[in-house]
């Protein structure tokens, strides 16, 4: 090696710029063995104090890239939606068939639940016999027959997006904007996208909490896309409460098929239907967002979305005759109310706890190892801004078996009622 | 585990103290290799940013002393110097006689030359069959037949400090002031002592480059000492150029000698008998400085601190003989002369590169693994503000192979020349 390790993190530790040939070296050496993961996490720790140059970034995420494999779909209109995480949004599941239908090529690659958050991957594996493609050849395969597939990350796409992530997830290094950043933008690109569209969530329930986080990691991740010349568009949205009135793997599938049905809560209505305009934008084929619109919107209405949803998830193995039946997706041994306690208007929800209870109780993994229940979950009846009578439920929880006392009243903690309406926060905080 | 590790990372990452019990819980975890090196790793590069309140400080070194082995000399006496290091310093081997003479018990435990400093351990071994006590037993024994003895922290004593030392040297976070501190210390105490005379250098040839450095430094082990009722005195001293002549292991070894015969540098002398007045107050032997230096003066020039060097020098194996012709610490294959390239006034030696180019030429380590050859070392002719003769020697190399031209010209550019006489550093900056 040209560079001691601890040269290296002295010289980010300091505040400087590692150069292009330095940020190369010691990243490959780090996933060859040769550069220890005691260095390796001492150097992101001094990356969360110090940041990263619009360079160094650009080189970070590049390297994460070039050291794995990438999707061979060359196409123009080879793009992808994603979203930042938060409480019951399934949007993705509308998306990817509305922008396939409206001729986009989109590998839907998507992650798991953890923590508060839910993940589509397990949504998806809720529906019987779903398959997740694990090669890229698997994926393009089903693309390029299908224009969509629901994927992941394959083990040997970004292998150093896994190793990092593992690493800062023990090591107090997770909350870096350009860590953060950099392992969003090097998963994308290595889907090998021409387009982009970011769901950058803020609020209670989202990682970043405030919209000036928000915007600082829109910044970072606009300086990776425009350094590998992907067109990006999208919008930082509220997640100040769940979106969708349903959380859980099998409730959210339900609240998806109502969706295909145009019955589902406008909010989730709305926030799909912009993102999915802006795919066509980012994908060349629509020069104006209203004309995206009036095609996305027709690609749900008029049922050709819904058909190819249904396709695709044949394609990967599912039993798509369980959509006969939605209310397959609410069958729970329990169904357990969660009452209010007053009269009054809805001011706040506890979004992030909301997640977190109903992980405990076997709807999400606090560990990336543990199992989910994927009958668990919420409908969550009344949102910010709601009238609620006293004795009116807040919350139906479907449920492996009763909450404990502790459970009960943590829930019921998670909504705060007050005296006087206030408006719902709006949806879309920004677009970009 | 009450907490897990990275709940204490994000606790010291957010800038917020850890509790006694947390700390304590953490580098027992530690050692016992619960926490992993990449969590500690992380832990410490967010001290290096966040540093230690006073509790904390305290406590991390309190557990670095509490998890080893302690000395067992119990005395009101038992007192030790220390010195953050530098170059040409070999003031222990006067000063620890000196004290014992006039009734201290002193454990001087030093270390080994790293990087551009000497080591004490190192210079003793170049006196014929010395050997350096390797347990706790070992070292009480001499000093308690002796009045002092020259070894090592054995491995029994601040296990912690030698587990996170060599995981900080390959993970940038040495130039932590808590932690240098907290390494110090936890030396010290394992010592078990009543009293410490510090020589905190501060100049080109030291760690700490300025005295603000130092005075941080100071500030760190005076709240270490207070709490843990040890008596501190000592010195902020110069280190802009090496300390006596001298440097490298038999010809420091030499320098010695001519000390004890009162023909050494007066800076060297000055600077011996005022930490080992010190050593005397510290103890409580005196309550006066100029009473403890009559006492430590008498000492020196009695010839009785030389006698008990010999005395003890023989106890650890070494051969004293070699002392009658002081001449054989000078002996070397090559005798090379950097000559003065003007005439004028010395204004600047770089001390720290002086250190590392003997290093190179094998007067000290690079890694702590490497071997040093006793026989390398140089007289530096010319200090700072003496006045210099065109073609006059400015230092004389003793050398196991002739430099090659590169080093030649590294040497010569260590000697800035100026037309003006500057005056000559002050050797103690700063008294406490």
């Amino acid at each position: 090696v040209k560079y001691l390790p601890q040269e290296l993190i002295l010289i980010k530790r300091s505040g400087k710029a590692l150069t292009h040939d330095q940020i190369q070296e010691f990243l490959e050496a780090y996933l060859s063995g040769l550069v220890e993961e005691y260095q390796m996490s001492a150097f992101l720790m001094a990356v969360f104090f110090r940041g990263f140059s619009a360079e160094e970034l650009t080189q970070w995420t590049q390297t994460m890239v070039s050291t794995g494999e990438r999707l061979g779909i060359c196409t123009t209109t080879c793009i992808d939606k994603h979203s930042t995480g938060g409480v019951g949004d399934k949007t993705s599941f509308l998306i990817a068939p509305i922008a396939a239908v409206c001729g986009c090529q989109v590998p839907m690659l998507s992650g798991r639940a953890l923590g508060h958050t839910g993940g589509t991957l397990d949504k998806l594996e809720a529906i019987p016999g779903v398959r997740i493609p694990d090669s890229v050849e698997g994926i393009e395969k089903l693309v390029e027959k299908h224009g969509f597939c629901f994927g992941g990350t394959t083990r040997s796409m970004a292998p150093l997006d896994k190793k990092l992530y593992a690493l800062r997830d023990v090591t107090g290094t997770i909350e870096s904007t350009d860590l953060i950043a950099s392992s969003i933008m090097s998963k994308k690109l290595a889907e090998n996208l021409k387009g982009l569209v970011m769901d950058i969530k803020v609020g209670d329930g989202a990682f970043m909490k405030t919209p000036e986080q928000a915007r600082n990691l829109l910044e970072k991740i606009q300086m990776i896309a425009k350094s590998n010349r992907i067109r990006l568009k999208g919008v930082i949205s509220d997640m100040s409460q769940p979106l969708g009135h349903y959380l859980g793997l099998r409730p959210e599938i339900y609240e998806v098929l109502m969706a295909f049905q145009n019955k589902a809560e406008s909010r989730l209505m709305e926030l799909s239907l912009e993102l999915a305009s802006k795919m066509l934008l980012v994908a060349g084929l629509e020069q104006d967002e209203s004309a995206a619109k009036v095609k996305v919107e027709s690609a749900l209405m008029s049922g050709r979305a819904y058909q190819k949803f249904c396709e695709v998830i044949e394609a990967q193995g599912g039993d798509i005759s369980t959509f006969e039946n939605p209310e397959f997706y609410l069958s729970s041994k329990h169904h357990f109310e969660i009452l209010s306690p007053r009269s009054g208007y809805i001011s706040r929800i506890s979004t992030e706890k909301l997640g977190y209870v109903f992980s405990a109780l076997g709807a999400g993994r606090k560990n990336i190892s543990d199992t989910i229940i994927p009958q668990v979950g919420a409908k969550v009846s009344k949102k910010i801004g709601d009238s609620v009578v006293a004795g009116e439920p807040l919350l139906t929880g479907f449920l492996a078996e009763i909450p404990s006392q502790i459970l009960q009243s943590q829930l019921a903690g998670c909504f705060e009622i007050g005296d006087v309406k206030v408006s719902a926060p709006e949806l879309v905080i920004e677009r970009f």
